[in-house]
């Protein structure tokens, strides 16, 4: 991995011209662990315009750089961001990661510089991509197996705790986020908290979760009824798939941002619900959760090939419940490659 | 629960003289929920000196929102802090979480606050405590259960993976972070990432690991022998077994931060493996693994009553292993109340 590491840091280094810096000062942890490989609480790394590159970390992590990335010079301190603006003329620091008070630390000598690392992060390589494919074969894996043993009087938060774990027995390093589990009148909050409540005959279940391999982010919500199915509940259920396939369909490498979200947003507002679906489409995925680029209304710039993403419309009805379904797949000429793959049909438990 | 996050804000708010503000703009996550009860991944809370709040989030956790602080004033923003800070004459950011770029945004014209929250964090009520206990008792009943199966052969992953997925089963919500597994020469680099290593007779292994619960972090540590034991192996276990129970005597009220640190070093450095042992005593737990107070060698202050910490000497000799054992405890004027209660006698598999 080591010439995957350098040949990072050169698309970095070659964007610096945009800022008026000689370095940049990656503070963000998971961008120090792009550009080098390393995974530490407490590291920073300084890519200059050559492609030149130190990094700083203190004892604990220190023999673990030096076998990770052995073609960059190291430096062991406990101040990793003091150690290496001095080895700059002109170092510019991640103005979206790094905190005001360390800021004034440094002295404030430092140009601002915004998420130009996670800008070289969006368009993925395919070991990348492999490592997110595992992390959704997880997921759905995880799914399958858990989704026939939810019945009535199971609690949401032992459905998600379920998921959890199966994911983990299967591979996964842990679970991607905090998982979502809403059932019935619950399902109407998009990032509700898997509480206590007993599922029910004729709730829906929103499920959102997915599993963390290898630094790499799945994404996936699935909502199942469990039987019977109201006709508002099935026409809620199309409207919602309707518009994630138009999502799917639109998400092509040149498409802007604004239209993929479009694509979906326009039938759930023409269905006269757009009050209901308050948040974007769709989101980047990588070595973060929700990272460039984001699919909303106010999105600008356009999909490029190679960009796992993911589309997710959802429809929430205050005091009714709510319907979301959302993929992760990644941006190809030919039309998206789905890495979630379980099935988009209404299960009725 | 209303009440105690009120009588927080009041905490909060009459600390705010010490600076030229009439407000705190509280934008770190684990604040926010600290002061109000929401977690939330988009959320702002406005302190004002007179006590009242005003919390600003966004449409996907607003009525979670309405329920869980209905004494709380509430806004429904995307920009969080953007929203919250023109309520306020001479509003403080948080300058230790607020980043530069957010900062910028906010116009500048406002004062900088440092770990103000944190300070209001350190001494824990007993509903604090009472979560920190079971996520230790989780913790220590995932180590008995899982200690019994580690044999020749399994590897370092597969060994922080059952304790996960153990402590999980056993009702945690997560690990409390990511779980180190070290053994036989990995066990000198003290914050190893668990690997494909097989373990094999005569290593020490070092398992640093627990369970999250109700958002609190629980943190312990043991060294364990895949027998048989070397001298070297058992002279180093009782050094730092000697050490351990030093600084968990020194954790009292009123001792001073660098004293509990040094009851532990010295036996260390007595022992001429004072450069074996680079990092910090201990440090705070509760919403955060890692919180106030630190007890280290430069440690400024001093611990008060109720004060969740860890004691964690460590020994790590390069190329050979190393030992660690943690605890995590309460600080109590009769002594320490332990929380983890797994034996420190050296088990021997």
């Amino acid at each position: 991995m080591t010439a995957t590491h350098r040949s990072r840091r050169a698309r970095l280094a070659a964007l610096l011209g945009e800022y008026d810096v000689d370095a940049l000062l990656v503070t963000r942890g998971v961008n120090v662990r792009y550009l080098t490989g390393l995974s530490s609480s407490n590291a920073a790394l300084l890519v200059r315009e050559d492609g030149s590159a130190v990094l700083a970390t203190d004892s604990r992590y220190i023999e673990t750089a030096r076998r990770v990335c052995p073609d960059v010079e190291l430096v062991e301190r406990r101040d990793v961001a003091a150690a290496l603006v001095p080895l700059a003329e002109r170092p510019g620091v991640e103005a979206h990661d790094l905190s005001v008070a360390a800021y004034r630390d440094l002295g404030g000598h430092t140009g601002l510089v915004d998420r130009l690392v996670e800008r070289v992060r969006v368009v993925k390589d395919e070991t990348e991509i492999e490592a997110l494919r595992t992390a959704c074969d997880l997921t759905d894996q995880a799914f399958a197996d858990v989704v026939g043993t939810i019945a009535p009087g199971m609690t949401e938060r032992e459905i998600a705790r379920a998921l959890e774990i199966r994911m983990m027995e299967l591979g996964a390093d842990k679970p991607a986020f905090d998982s979502i589990v809403a059932s019935g009148p619950n399902g109407s909050v998009p990032h509700h908290s898997p509480s206590g409540r007993p599922v029910e005959r004729g709730d829906l279940i929103t499920m959102d979760f997915g599993a963390l391999y290898d630094g790499y982010h799945a994404d996936m919500t699935r909502t199942v009824a469990l039987g019977p199915v109201a006709d508002w509940q099935r026409e809620l259920y199309d409207l919602v798939g309707a518009a994630q396939r138009a999502g799917l369909e639109a998400a092509a490498p040149g498409a802007s941002l604004r239209d993929v979200d479009a694509a979906a947003r326009d039938l759930i507002v023409a269905a006269g619900h757009g009050d209901h679906f308050e948040h974007g489409l769709g989101h980047g995925v990588g070595l973060e959760i929700h990272e460039d680029p984001f699919m909303r209304p106010s999105g600008a710039g356009r999909l490029e090939d190679r960009v796992p993403i993911t589309v997710e419309p959802g429809v929430y009805l205050p005091g009714r419940g709510g319907v979301r379904i959302e993929d992760t797949l990644v941006t190809r000429p030919g039309g998206p490659e789905l890495l979630t793959r379980t099935t988009k049909e209404l299960l009725i438990l």
